[in-house]
């Protein structure tokens, strides 16, 4: 056991945090905003474990995720690990439990997920995602839906100044194909093609070997970037079949986001090349207005369920929760609606019930708190009411400067008009 | 990576679960209820990381669940454990960031914990417990407001055959100080009453020497269980004062339980001693019939706080959700409301969201279904109504097997009739 006056047992590590009052209530909020959204586009939640076997966890995730996965052991000596994402974990509850499942699947999850980032400002450790995976349909609908959801949330939260950056995967992919790289090779130049920085990309094609219609391609991806005009460009630079059917399906799903009325907030960028190995079909991020990193992400990935033995479709997206508090914050009152003397009077508690039964935040004195103690206490709560015994089923009623004494009836009467 | 055929890629550890579909829905719609009804008690939300410090941890709990942690270790050779409870962390937050709040401190949270237990039937390593802490008031009205509480949360979750053990841990501690028996001795004098074991807790009582009057006490303590009467038979085993005011202690809370109309449920129980090395005042199990283990449980600790620097009484409960959910589980009901046939049209995407406005749950085909699969998939699913497209503002409106063809005004009057 810890004895006082050690420094580590009242400190808490890098990249951790405690919520309480307004910001734990408006975090909360924020999730029923998400979920409440989720629920009314037909998705239905998914509660997969803290942890795992670190063999589930690590199965496609990128070398840079496995690297930051928290692992421990159990005492049969198995790797169990965090989760560092949501997507696995459900891929593998997929695969393994809902696979003979009327399709499509459509799952929606809030939750925790952890990373070890190197300690620096505002990275989080443990953070909350909360998402959505739509699972056994490959179709340009089922991308839409995807992005039609993500822009619904953003918008349900409140949040105005969005865009979502709307790439394709499968296009660079083909084009790779094309030149034969190797899927470790392809590391470098995504990068250089995720930073828009040409002149790193210019040396890394040459040291790949990479030149002509390949390299010219490669080279204008960062720049293919903007509304449906992006889509004939692309084609153009397309030199194979796959990478025509790559932006052919990106046209098809722009245009069910026209239908959809959410195009307004897309934009076509085929240098959103996502890091996460498992994209292979469209991927997007999505951007708010004075926020230096994305609040959402998200895209098509066909093969991950196969690592656990289904071959299911998907595509899905996750939301940073507490990105999104950044930049929206639902309004939150956490203060009683009533603040009532405690006694002996069953009259006195059955008003207090009466209240709860209608809504009503209510709370009774533990402290023994003589009456204007109480009064002064609730005013610097911020709660709106008192009421004191006054015996003979009689109460003092406190409204601001107001003070009256009413019957027990009279006060029920009067609650009806407290709705929060 | 992990290739295919690897058998823990697919399979979950022991003890812990996915939940998806009505068992994810009614898990979450359970703890809604309970947060509700903490609300309305007046507690607001508090959000502890998942792992912290294993000394934060450790601090002042019992020796099983210090030893049951999931301990692993961050990149600077700092310990961390996963969280096993939820009332240590908030002991830390509360001394370390609220300890200059207006008090008492009404704080509630829902969260996970983690414990290594042995792999046996039912016996889980990550569960979720919803629970308040009321901080900063020593008085009985605060033990008696925990407790009702609680037997507020089981009501309003529809439990009815519920008792509430009530006990009070300064009774044998008093005792026990009499004797001058060490806090290592008393571990096996504990469980043999928790045993309600008259051999063992005779031999118990030979072994460690203890006779006379305290003996009489203790060996009586398992039978001190049943309504108001145990406080005169207590009453008149207690040899010293802190004795005395222990059972003057309990009559008290046991009053205002009855004034708060709860003591129908409540059944006093001196020899519920919980293994929690930290409380140290009243203590309380919930049993609810037909359930071999508690549901709830909880009690006074007022040094826990001190632990971490603030010296600050205090007494909660804590529920556990899925023990809940074997006794009680809220009718949910995740079928769409609506099933929609996909198309170009912006009108019926206008309908879609014309519902989802309503709170109504819509999903739109993404397999490019025909007609009449569109409609048997809904039937599959349970979704009482199908849409399908047919051109010129109007649709097909399938409600079980009466099929009318009507203008988009037409189905969106129609909607307000199938509130949820």
């Amino acid at each position: 056991m810890t004895q006082q006056g050690n420094a580590l047992d009242r400190q808490l590590p890098h990249g951790l945090t405690d919520l309480f009052y307004e910001q734990a209530a408006a975090k909360v909020a924020l999730e029923r905003i998400l979920e409440e959204t989720f629920r009314r586009w037909g998705y239905t939640r998914i509660i997969p474990p803290t942890f795992e076997y670190y063999e589930s966890l690590a199965t496609d995730v990128s070398p840079q995720l496995q690297e930051e996965m928290y692992r421990f052991f159990d005492r049969e000596g198995h790797i169990l690990a965090l989760r560092p994402d949501m997507t696995v974990p459900v891929a593998r509850v997929v695969a393994t439990k809902l696979y003979d499942q009327e399709l499509p699947l459509r799952l929606y999850y809030a939750g925790n997920v952890f990373r070890y980032e190197e300690p620096q400002a505002g990275r989080r450790r443990e953070f909350t995602q909360a998402g959505i995976e739509l699972i056994g349909a490959g179709t340009p609908e089922a991308d839409a839906e995807v992005v039609a959801v993500a822009v619904a949330a953003l918008r349900a939260m409140g949040v105005t100044n969005f865009q979502i950056n709307l790439g394709q995967v499968a296009f660079l992919q083909a084009i790779l194909s094309e030149v034969g790289l190797m899927n470790g090779e392809s590391r470098r130049l995504e990068q250089a093609i995720d930073r828009k920085n040409d002149v790193e990309l210019r040396m890394v094609l040459a040291d790949l070997g990479i030149t002509g219609e390949a390299a010219n391609a490669i080279h204008a991806i960062p720049h293919l970037c903007g509304g449906r005009e992006v889509l004939q460009q692309a084609q153009r630079l397309a030199m194979n079949a796959a990478a025509r059917q790559a932006i052919e399906r990106l046209e098809a799903v722009y245009s069910l986001l026209q239908v959809e009325g959410v195009a307004e907030h897309v934009i076509l960028d085929l240098g959103e090349i996502r890091h996460m190995a498992y994209y292979t079909g469209i991927s997007f991020l999505g951007y708010v207005e004075g926020l230096g990193f994305p609040i959402c992400g998200g895209g098509r990935y066909d093969t991950l369920i196969a690592r656990f033995g289904q071959h299911l479709p998907a595509v899905g997206f996750a939301l940073g929760v507490e990105r999104s508090l950044l930049v929206t914050r639902p309004q939150v009152n956490i203060a009683p609606d009533v603040v009532m003397q405690s006694c002996r009077h069953v009259g006195c508690r059955a008003l207090a019930q009466a209240a709860r039964n209608r809504g009503l935040r209510v709370t009774v004195d533990v402290l023994h708190c003589a009456e204007e103690t109480l009064i002064a206490h609730a005013r610097r709560l911020g709660a709106p009411r008192v009421i004191c015994c006054r015996g003979q089923d009689r109460c003092l009623l406190v409204e601001g400067d107001t003070r009256r004494e009413l019957s027990y009836t009279a006060i029920e009467e009067a609650m009806d008009t407290w709705s929060r």
